[in-house]
């Protein structure tokens, strides 16, 4: 049992606030990821990560942010992207009503880059007015694709649409993923990358970064049960260093 | 096969832009419905009406918006608002981008009654940025709750975890719907109720508004169906008003 | 004699504060009222129904906001609209000056539907600051137009330079009012009417909706005093559930 | 005859579009103005102002704003203050319906301190819209002071409650002004009046800045033809500088 | 030695809190000054003026705002205008942050007239949460003029790239004068002049308002010792309003 | 020579428009930097680096802005943080001013970690206005690092009052500099650092990361050069994506 807002009611909720347990919050995007992942693919990992801590933690799974700033994708049909300000409002929202009910902190489970920002900025204003916020940006990542991945990633940290996103996919939603499509793309990237905002499309032909060929099932669970382990210690010593009940908390 | 984006990648969403079909927003709410409703049975609802009509149409299916505005049932654990302001920047941020690609219409599906206002002001919004926006909120709601109810409802209007929306929930999600739970209450409203901010909690002890009881899932799929089939002629007038094809479109 | 601040000097107001008085704001538009009423007629009769009501009452009578959300009528010459943020920013602002100099309680006395989101969430924001707020839109008025008019309206609860307001006007402004130009339209609602951001002056060429015809004098001033008698019972509840004096106040 | 919005029709403001006429937007204030004259002075004298331009140019006379930004005179009761922002948004939001519907100019007609920054603020974002704004603040008022006045200003250029709006209200509401409570009070300025915020009622404990006992309605009349005299140059001036019709404009 | 932040370190500001010292805050423009002036002449000024105050108390020197609200020049290339809204923000940014770290109170020297309005308002949200501010703006400049040019000025109070700037450059950066351009203007104002938004370019074809040539170095040393000594006064006034040390402090 | 506004004349900003030159900003931050050095230190390195670039390039060299958004040091004395939508606000209204007037492109030299977020959503709105952005961050800064320093970093690409600030001050401002009071610390970073908001006081005494004792001016000359070389090519790369004059401009 995970203590999931998606079939929790509020008599339930009230009577799990006494844990002092924290919730997290998956925060996707829907943005192009090739030619063979679905537009919902980073809320559907954003989702799939958070569940498999909720399953460790017995935090409370709030439902996910299925939209967030896609803004380098935009020339790319199907990516909906919001503005920074919106994500942040949203966050900040919901952090505050949390607070008020008596849900002591917030985790936010990010699954997209471009949210990292706004998430950012929404973690320092919930902070301002008492709310603690742990931010999760599948922590080890980096480590676990070099553990786990055949292929090479586009660029340092850089995984879109690729080995570690499609595996994810397979593990999580396989009928949404069409692997007859999946074909791999080293893009060139300019020497100014990450110093102007710039089109992804002006530098991807196909929306790929890197091989997602050799993606597999078993792959994708074993990030995803890698990125929750990383993520207990994290939330612990969170959880602590606020002064809050440490977890695994109890079903 | 439906037009979700939640299935579809980018090149398919580029593919369908030549049809000028509109996109279907669903918005719902995490709020309490009482002890035997999850709390995010206005999303459901919201994505469970959407689906319906995009299977009728073919318009994209996008993914729902999960928060609303629910201020009335902050007082109830587990209920999750947002700002009006939050939710309108939402959606000018998702019709923008939307007529940034070429997808020429909006149409909103909503199941949580505070998020009307905060819609209307983001479809005025996108409209004077020509955007058309049409807004749906189970049309033909009422009228389909007396030829299809049991139970009467505890205001004109006014359908809150009874047995409107549990039936509902009992055709799209039966496994988060607990029947052993559902008890009705008929609340007593004040006499200023609607003319000032008020805590349903102050007139309603279990969060129920009328009697869940009677609920059945065939009940439930007969309103989908109904409003649906409402929702379809709605859709032909405010395509062909705007100079849009009026669908249904072709798969 | 009343509460009119248009007569006060600040030493009166002060010597009236001891008696936990609410204040009545007026809020009109300055919108298209047909070809024989004046663009003013929502501020005058929101000004009118106020006066009534601070005769019965002995609460102050503040100052009219003259300019309202008109938005659905800016295609007719004439009209003034405001944006929703704005007026919402004009009833906040007021609402906690009231607060500041212990004015316990702000009562808004709208004539105009364009206004009711703005004003509502306006006294949401007032509320969650601690400064209740009565929305007072004409109470009873459909029951009283059923009782007391001749001709029908155009829809149902639709009043717009017919019958209902040219009468008032006729009771209040007669000058201002050219009957010899009172002409009926009953215009054709499209079917997504209210669904969608619409310019009135698309359905209606006059910009009456029913028929001015009949419009008495008499019959305006029995709408007066109709609207008023209702608002009493309400402002008593309201002042009781917030722990305020109920009134009438003594003058 | 005057262009008044409260008494013409849109039909009528439609007929006189092609004339090409400014607007004139009276804006005041809800301030303490000793214990002789009423809440509404402000209000009072800048639609006295603008009736009296409206008179003699033939252009549109708008409603005014009675509420103004009076935030130095929050600490007596019956002032109500509203922020300079929303000032700002109000004037905006008017300046630019009125260039909707074709009317090329405004002119703000202004009888309070503390409203021209804002209003200021407005024109300018005006200006960068395309829509011109004359700001007109009492022309010639210390000049005409000198000339009228047999009191003498309690500081160069500030008039409140004094001769100078007391023979004004004298002459528009005399049934408004309490004469046997007219008493004179010249306070004392602090070294750094006018450069940190200050709440006048530290240095005023009537309200009353000057001497409003030898105020007659004669003076009162010819300050207002004084000032209407001087405003019609300035407004040719700027209709000319615009190149728009000079004006008078015929009736 | 002054307490000049940029020399001192985070170590030496805690030592000095105790002494409750108000801190200086320069605020420029980076606007047009004729053919012999630098574009930062107006932030020169506010830093150069705020030196000599905090040479004299013993006062905080906060590094200058070099930016300021310069639209009435921005048709001259090289100003480089913020919106009042950006300059309101920083000011309060800034005196929130001094507040929140036991600065008890903001002086601002302000040099550049478009900036004043902006300030204002900081200065009233400021004051609003608890924090003094005293605003600085040449005190004296007019009858320093007077007493110390022997040019005539542009206007009444109006100095701009004139000998009284001019001067107060060659005492504080001679080598970035070029006195060999410096030439008089004496522009002609049109009527409506400070009564609607304009661009100073229409009036001024060098941007010099006044004849800098008779300056000198010795005259610009007197007008910045004749300010600074007329702010100690005023200084003292202000903290001593607000229950604070009146300095002079000890280095 | 260099084009550097703060001894440029207007005249002198035209004659140089027609060589399309971009204009480079420094912005920095008022932040403690340890018992050495100055609170102004990072914007004492923007404006260094900026001149370095200025130098070889011809760019117009703006004026910097001396405030950023230092909030993770707000716990120390001293420094003075502006929110990061104040810090967007002033480089979207410099950027649109620049380009109002012609300077086809806008380059942000920053020196302050806490800047980059809020200045990356600035270039992004300007970039949607046309405006391109090249955002400098002392581009190369941990390769040098590593040739040039004799002590270790205390975290990867963390300097902070450090071997590479303190040799860069020693070369820009050396009298500012009080290597007497030069201390080594070498924090402990929390197992959360950097995923949630967290202030440096908490894992520094000091305020210093890492060993400033074997700084140099010659390193610190040694840093300048190297970003300055590496900003070439970016600058050079960056002018030529967006067809403009690659530079370096001629004197």
């Amino acid at each position: 049992m995970i203590r999931d807002f998606a079939r929790m009611t509020w008599p339930e909720v009230e009577a799990a606030l006494a844990l002092r347990l924290p919730a997290l919050l998956p925060i996707g995007a829907i943005e192009q990821h090739g030619a063979h992942l679905p537009l919902t693919t980073d809320h559907d990992l954003a989702c799939g990560v958070a569940r498999e801590v909720a399953v460790r933690t017995g935090a409370f799974l709030l439902p996910g942010l299925a939209y967030g700033d896609a803004a380098t994708a935009q020339s790319f049909p199907g990516t909906l992207s919001i503005r920074p300000d919106t994500l942040r409002a949203l966050v900040v929202d919901i952090g505050l009503d949390l607070k008020r009910q008596g849900i002591p902190a917030l985790i936010t489970v990010n699954a997209h880059f471009g949210n990292r920002d706004p998430v950012a900025q929404a973690a320092r204003l919930l902070g301002e007015a008492g709310m603690p916020v742990l931010m999760l940006d599948h922590p080890g990542l980096e480590e676990l694709a070099e553990a786990l991945c055949e292929s090479t990633p586009a660029g340092p940290g850089f995984f879109h649409a690729d080995e570690v996103e499609t595996s994810m996919m397979l593990a999580l939603r396989p009928d949404a993923v069409q692997m007859d499509k999946a074909a791999p793309e080293y893009p060139e990237f300019p020497p100014t990358f990450g110093m102007e905002p710039m089109q992804l499309r002006e530098i991807s032909k196909s929306g790929v970064f890197g091989d997602p060929r050799p993606s597999t099932s078993e792959t994708g669970q074993a990030f995803l049960t890698g990125i929750a382990d990383r993520a207990l210690p994290l939330i612990t010593a969170f959880m602590a260093r606020h002064g809050l009940p440490e977890g695994p908390w109890p079903r």
